[in-house]
């Protein structure tokens, strides 16, 4: 932690094991970015009580952050820590409910297209505890999809709000930093996600990595070794245009085209960018010990809460509640 | 604190100093109980938030406490706490969010009336911030006014589902107490509040309650001293109803009607009751120093946190949230 720097900060809901859609289109920019800033990613476990888990917690907690280490993430540079450890994070949620217009809330896009299903409390809440998670910290760059766009804004809302009032800029406004990668393709040529069944998990082995792309679907229309193909039409170049240099690309397209190579030539060399790629996380990975794992957690959220619970002696000041003894 | 004792649990907002109609609607109460139940009393400055308060905070929330002291509340036996030092109660807070249907919250009729106020999130959720703090400390009885009903069945609502979910009975179904006491009359012959300006204050001097008496309205019938009057018209009769012993009562009302007595002299009667309820009440208060009224609360909020403390833990590892360490 170097507060120094600008602050990043960023949650995922814990899932279990991550797949390459997860490192394309958000550790590898969480990688990236901890060169030059005071970076905090944390397990938002209270944001999965939300939905249903199929994995218990604890598992779903621990082998998401080995895939973290795995991708790269630096636990002497960067902090992380488990949300469901900072009453700090809930304290300040309670108070800027106080001052956040319900209005503000159910005008939030993502909302709406959900408020047909019985929706929580909490699930309507929902972009405020983001803002409290992101203020605790005076974050100002929230790596985050576009669909998270109307979410950032409302926490800049609420943050220039509380400064308002309080007469003092204690809260920097949070931009968000969006990532460029496009969705990963799955599978079966729909976006990957886990609970489609169409994802290759970070630490897959080799060998389920080359089974899983043998079976994947291709151009419909190259139907015979000797038709030329379309790349624009096979779900495997979606995911060779994400893993593939473009020089390589443009040699198994001509390929393609030519019917120069075949589809199990193409899905051979994904496979193998893929298994190299995999090769530093696999060996991150197999070098984690669990009591390690749980330790960096552990430091990560003691130095977390520490940071937090200064913000929000500032924000009760602010208040005008009594400090803490 | 008493754990083998059933747990009461109620909190005021921070308005300054009390006047006799928190007494007799709420004070007289919370004496009572402390014989026999666990009471924990304490100070809602996070409720205090979706209001706005004339006074700065230490001062409402000291002169508020001294009279809870004055009237009786004993902190040998009774845990006396501020909610803005509870993190634990946010974080129930954000937890019961999660599952707490919306709808349970936007039907409570007290928000219904409040809605076209431009309401908060924190607002509409005010109730199950008071499911949060009762059942923080597993209260099984919760004196309010019968304006709170609805409040209390949503907090045994919540309860009830948390126990559901969880397959344990983790929390007791808090109780409404209702108070029996009328609402106290004011000097107007309006419902007594601060902010009517028609109060008499808890520690008000003597001299002071007395002048406010004479300026008093009575019935608008009688008009002059030998007219007879009728004392149900009579806003001072509001007030002897409660505070004049029913065999005075009696004799003032005979006199009244009959013209024997005067409306001075029958606001002078009340008066002398008023002062002279006061009397204990002014001791106790001029033998507290502000050191000691704070040090009162902050043992109490102490004793109040580890008793929360250790239902969040419950509370967290029901929902398979890593224990603390």
């Amino acid at each position: 932690m170097n507060p120094a720097l600008p602050c990043v900060i960023s949650g995922m809901r814990p899932t279990g094991a991550l797949h390459l859609g997860h490192f394309h289109g958000v550790l590898k920019t969480w990688v990236a970015l901890q060169a030059e800033h005071d970076c905090r990613f944390f397990v938002a476990d209270w944001h999965a009580l939300t939905g249903a888990s199929a994995l218990p917690h604890d598992e779903a907690v621990y082998e998401m952050v080995v895939d973290w280490l795995a991708a790269g993430i630096d636990p002497e540079r960067t902090t992380l820590f488990l949300q469901s450890r900072m009453p700090e994070h809930a304290e300040l949620f309670t108070l800027l409910a106080m001052h956040t217009p319900l209005a503000w809330l159910e005008r939030v896009p993502g909302f709406r297209e959900k408020a047909d299903q019985h929706p929580t409390y909490g699930l309507l809440g929902y972009p405020l505890l983001q803002a409290a998670d992101i203020l605790a910290h005076k974050g100002e760059w929230v790596p985050v999809g576009q669909d998270q766009a109307a979410h950032l804004e409302l926490a800049r809302e609420v943050a220039r709000r509380f400064n308002h009032r309080s007469g003092r800029q204690l809260f920097p406004m949070p931009q968000a930093r969006f990532s460029d990668a496009p969705r990963l393709t799955g599978l079966d040529g729909q976006k990957m996600s886990k609970s489609a069944g169409n994802a290759i998990g970070m630490r897959e082995s080799p060998a389920s990595v080359h089974a899983k792309l043998r079976a994947m679907p291709t151009d419909p229309q190259r139907v015979h070794r000797h038709d030329a193909g379309e790349p624009e039409r096979c779900p495997v170049w979606a995911l060779h245009a994400v893993i593939t240099p473009s020089d390589d690309r443009a040699d198994l397209a001509a390929g393609c085209r030519t019917a120069g190579i075949g589809c199990l030539d193409c899905k051979g060399a994904l496979a193998d960018r893929i298994v190299a790629q995999q090769a530093p996380w696999r060996e991150r990975a197999a070098a984690l010990e669990p009591k390690q794992v749980h330790w960096l957690m552990e430091v990560g959220t003691e130095r977390a809460r520490a940071y937090a619970r200064k913000t929000l002696r500032e924000v009760r000041e602010v208040l005008s509640f009594q400090a803490e003894a």
